[in-house]
Formats: structure tokens, sequence, C-alpha cells
């Protein structure tokens, strides 16, 4: 089935004027990291860009030699700030225009008259590009070589997602536990460095968190090894208890 | 007072594995980017990276030179996986050690018997950085030349940024006016396109949503010129009464 690969990582460009200016809160990046770990890719970093040709080819050359997969969100639709696609078409010095497929998708998706010139440049993308189909609203998006290329709003973003899941050969699922207590990160902190140090496949995460008016920290375990989590979490649970520290959720 | 640079841009990075897994929704890169344009300063750029030294250093190396202000959120907290001030430090070339001052505020701050270890940590700096305070918590972030290193946890984020406000020198207020309108984005594509080619001085970003249950489009005009802006705004909205799209808000 899926591959063990160690590490196989992705990163995430998100291509929007509205998230840099503070105007469009972000949902996509967490959405596509939980689904990405399902699949046992690890997200290893995000770029929030501008809708910006040079910047958009730079980012992408960039990338995509370093990691297995990239994603962009945004910039493939039909008006004048959506320049994602023929950007991907200029990274990779293909040539742009209609893609049959997408095309005849879209003109059967609108009635007859209602297929403009601004649903038409929908259907154009870099040629030789595979199509990623949009359940949601019609206009579907793309894949070129390890490039997937997916609409900025979340509600089309995720009906489309789904359906990729077999494109993504990742490797061993990222598993996590989550320790929280009732104390501050000064309480455990050395405690917790000892026990990392002990464990080099195991990540341990330290977050406080401010929830209905009182304090706590959520220690997270996270590895691809379920026995090495487990190991793990039975000694910081140890401690925690050794110091008398209140467990709200383990 | 404030000189009127033309273009005066910041990068964010977001240091943290916990947005990275997707555990974590980061909220602070909306909130610092609104702050920002309040000061007349475009972010231009956010990372979203992993609790690696490595990663940290390079990416602060990189973004520099490029930005007159780079913002660091995560990681100067008590535990082992808060390396951001070490590796600011290794960035800069500056010893790192117990900021003089950040150790008499910590040691202060807490009970006597109480400033342990790990609260000691938190004022270990880059030699030479000043201080950014925190009302919320105590521990201070710290400024090291443009680059100005803030906690994760949102709310203590917030209480430190207002201080910060007179250490930022922005050009002009970036101004934006917003028409939302029922319609779909292909519907006015090629009028916007239009509208945009004529104004070179004002962004023009088109944005469709889903608000209960219903379509539309929020037409997002952006610049410095106050004029330019309601110049744009003005040619727009009689394409839309021309076109007989109606509009919910302007």
């Amino acid at each position: 089935m899926k591959k063990a690969n160690k590490k196989i990582n992705a990163a995430i460009i998100v291509i929007g004027n509205e998230i840099l200016s503070g105007r469009t809160q972000d949902t996509n990046v967490s959405f596509l990291a939980k689904w990405l770990n399902e699949l046992g890719v690890r997200l290893s970093e995000v770029r929030i860009i501008q809708d910006n040709e040079r910047t958009i080819i730079n980012t992408v050359k960039e990338l995509k030699n370093s990691h297995k997969y990239i994603f962009t969100t945004g910039g493939i639709g039909p008006t004048h700030d959506d320049i994602t696609s023929k950007s991907i078409a200029k990274a990779f010095n293909m040539s742009y225009g209609f893609h049959k497929e997408a095309y005849r998708i879209l003109e059967k998706y609108y009635k007859p008259g209602e297929f403009n010139d601004g649903r038409k440049k929908m259907a154009k993308m870099p040629q030789g590009a595979s199509l990623i189909y949009n359940p949601a609203s019609g206009a579907p998006g793309f894949i070129v070589k390890n490039v997937f290329c997916l609409p900025g709003v979340p509600s089309i973003l995720k009906s489309m997602v789904y359906g990729l899941s077999n494109k993504i050969i990742g490797g061993k699922k990222i598993l996590s536990k989550t320790i929280s207590v009732r104390t501050v990160e000064s309480e455990i902190a050395k405690s917790l460095a000892g026990i990392q140090n002990k464990f080099k496949d195991v990540e341990i995460g330290s977050y406080p968190f401010f929830r209905l008016g009182k304090i706590g920290v959520s220690i997270v375990i996270r590895s691809t090894s379920k026995k090495q989590i487990d190991y793990c979490h039975k000694q910081i649970v140890s401690f925690l208890k050794k110091k008398e520290i209140s467990i709200i959720e383990r």
C-alpha cells in the first residue's frame, strides 16, 4: 500500500493579498495540514505571498525541489487578480492555454449562453496539466509535476481535496498524544527537556493555553511510532504525578 | 511625523510545529497584518516554519535584508522547544546569555523561590537586544536590529504589540473600501480588469463569499490615496448599476 518513506514532506503556498492585508483569516493551512498528517505527509513549510507573478514563480521554483508535494491555494478564479495558473505555467516553462477537458467540464456546467470570457479563463492552464475535479462549483484545479493548485475558498477547496488522497503517496502516519495539565510551562520545562533528550524519534511540544479563565499546558507527543509515543507518555505522566501536577486530560 | 516612504514592508516568521501540524489555528498573522496596515506598513510575506535552529537562522538571514521589519512569533517560552532567542543570536552572530533588565523584571515578577531555571531561561537573549515589555505575563520579547521577537500565545502577543507602535516608522497608511455585491465573479471579471488597468496605484481584489447560504463577491479597493480609491469606487459602482447587479454594501 503506502511506502514507509521516512520523511515525506510538503509545503503550502498561500497566494493572496487578502490574507496578507488581514482582511481574511486563512483556515486552509490547518485543514490541509491535518489532511496531510492523516496521509503520512509532514507539512514542513508554509509561505503566504502576494498576488504577484514574479513572486509566485520564484517561490514555486524554490520549493518544488526541496519538497515532495507543493500545494498552492488561491488565484485560480476568473478575475484579473487570479494569476496562479499563468504563473505556474511560467515556473515550469510550459505553454498556457485552454485545457480541453476543463473547457468541456465548464461548458457543460454553465447554462447555454452563460459560459462567458471570465468563466472561459478558468479553463486556461499550463498545457499538459492534469485536473483536480471540483464537485462544489465546477471549475477544476490542476496538477503540474508535484504542484497541486487549489482554490482559495475553503468550502470549495475541501470539496476537491478528498478526491486527491489517492494521488498522494505518504509515509508512515504521524501519530500524536496530548496530555493537558494544570500548571505553567516553567514547572515542567526541565523534566520535559530530559525526556525529549532520551527520545530522538519523538517530538515533544509544550503549548500553554488559557481556557475559561484558567491557565494550563498541553504537552503534545508526536511520532510515527505508537510504541515510542506510549513509552514517552508513560514517563511524562510519571513525573507529573511525582510533582503532583493535576492532569486534566491524557 | 511619519515619513511618507512609498513601500515600507514587513515579513512575519511564524515559528511553530503546532501550526504546521494543524493542531493550532494561527490568528497572529491577521492580527499583526491589520496592526501593521494601520501603521502604514505593508505585510508582504509570511513564513510558517518548524522549530528548527538551522531553519530559523536561514529564514531570518534571508528575510532581514529584503524587509524593513521582521516579526517572529513563538518559541520564546521556557521549554526545550523554545529555541527562537538562541537562533536569533546565531543569525546575527551575537552572543546569547542573560539580559540584565529581563532578569530583573522576571525576578521581580515571580514570588521569592519561584524564579526557577525554566523561568530564568526566558531572560536569556542575544546580548544587546532591547526589550519588548509584556504587561500580560512578565516575560519580555526583544528586538535585534530590525527583528522583533514576540510570543506565540495570541493574548500575550496582543498585550505586547500596542507598546511597540512608536518603534515602527510606517509610510502612508494603506486605505481600503469594500463593495459587496450579489453576483458571481465571472459576471464582473471583464469590467473589473478594465478598471484595474486604468488605476496603477490602486489594487483591486475580488473575493467570492458564501454567507447564510447566499453567494456574492466582495470587491476590495486598496491604495494609499483616498482620492484614487474614491474615483475607482465611483467607476465600479457605475458599471455595477449599468449591469443591474445588486449592491449589498458599499
